[in-house]
């Protein structure tokens, strides 16, 4: 199955799709607005719609009125309910997921339901926003991910955050399996009024770490690799658990 | 600060509130519409709106449009800019959020948020879903945490996921620092017609775990204990990194 946070018009799906398909039968969930940045959110207060669509040259396909993960769940429990998910796919995300976006990002939440639903899964990111960026190293990452994902049955509870570096694919390096760089989003407000006069905030901001070990994602990026990010959803820092007095302070 | 995912009128977070006051300088931020399950979800789309109510006998209050997570990173980057947030404290939820359910919730998203801007930070959530839940006892929880917050300096990039029984106080054996427990939603959605007679999913289903061992939440809960579960942002499988052979197989 593939589904993605920016919709069945955005670029990322469609080479995405394009790819996938030469490997089997694929079925398309995504949402029917833009969801990026939704996280993890899913849709418990309104029913969700549903529609299918012919969007992709024949290809099954479902536009849904929720969030990512709502769309994973709508494949996996009403639409392939009696059918086998090989891999789940996400993407192509238009601009990077590397380092803490994975927590906001639609695109990997959507991954990971998957993985908690234990399905093998796989998030796509190019880092480029613009809608006609330049696809092509993308789709053979693509294919090797996927190629790699069914040959080796990547485990059904991890998810893979793959970001791909914005560069021709003779320049790309290789890949290279690494850890989550610590960063963070230093925001900005920009405050002002509507035309009612009513004031606003809209949230705004730059990433910055300092952490570009060469064992992180954002350091793989940075020298040419494509960074593959094995993740979970265990938030447990397990390490604080054992030094941790709670018990007898309390 | 203070915040939770269920709004202004919600019980929880006027207990919360009622004992948090009795530390120092309380300045709550929280959404001006129900907001469960909404995960890390930020607003990026629209703009927000931030109005200045008086609820809370006096306290400095403000309503945000946005997710609990925007009413964090308004609270710091906005209301907040010139003032040290010494602690985040959100909820007291209104159901659990043991388990995977750290990851759909509102009121942990936005602990986690401000552990991620390097605020400690604590969700609390009593195991009770009902809007004439009994607090008393998870009165006592906050006041305990708090002070064990303020006085032990909990470190700025981690939150404490604290679940209360549904018991009375003198029933609760204690508290226990414990993982999360392996567990996951089977769901199943409600498909019915709207009065258009148009198709509509909505989704329900039931938690399942079978991860029941003495050192999870679930455990923990289950025996009478409150749970607290120090949690983090690295979703990193970090076993996963050495073993896998990605690398020489691209």
């Amino acid at each position: 199955m593939v589904t993605n946070d920016d919709g069945m018009f955005a670029p990322g799906i469609h080479n995405l799709i394009d790819v996938a398909r030469r490997f089997g039968e694929v079925v398309v969930v995504a949402p029917n607005s833009p969801q990026s940045a939704k996280g993890h959110a899913i849709t418990i207060e309104d029913p969700l719609r549903l529609n299918k669509v012919d969007v992709f040259d024949g290809l099954e396909a479902y536009e849904c009125s929720g969030t990512p993960v709502d769309c994973v769940k709508l494949a996996k429990n009403v639409i392939l309910k009696d059918r086998k998910v090989d891999l789940c796919l996400s993407g192509i995300n238009h601009g990077s997921n590397a380092s803490i976006n994975i927590i906001y990002s639609g695109t990997l939440s959507a991954a990971m339901e998957a993985s908690i639903e234990g399905i093998p899964s796989i998030g796509f990111s190019l880092l480029d926003y613009s809608l006609d960026a330049d696809f092509r190293a993308s789709r053979v990452v693509v294919e090797k991910m996927v190629d790699y994902a069914l040959t080796e049955k990547i485990k059904g509870c991890m998810l893979l955050n793959v970001n791909i570096p914005r560069l021709p694919y003779d320049q790309i390096k290789g890949f290279r399996v690494c850890r989550q760089s610590e960063g963070n989003w230093r925001e900005e407000f920009i405050e002002a009024s509507d035309p009612r006069g009513q004031n606003y905030y809209w949230l705004t901001g730059r990433f910055e770490t300092e952490d570009l070990a060469n064992d992180t994602d954002l350091w793989a990026l940075e020298n040419g690799y494509v960074s593959v990010v094995p993740s979970g959803h265990d938030l447990t820092i397990h390490g604080a658990i054992a030094k941790n007095t709670l018990i007898e302070k309390l």
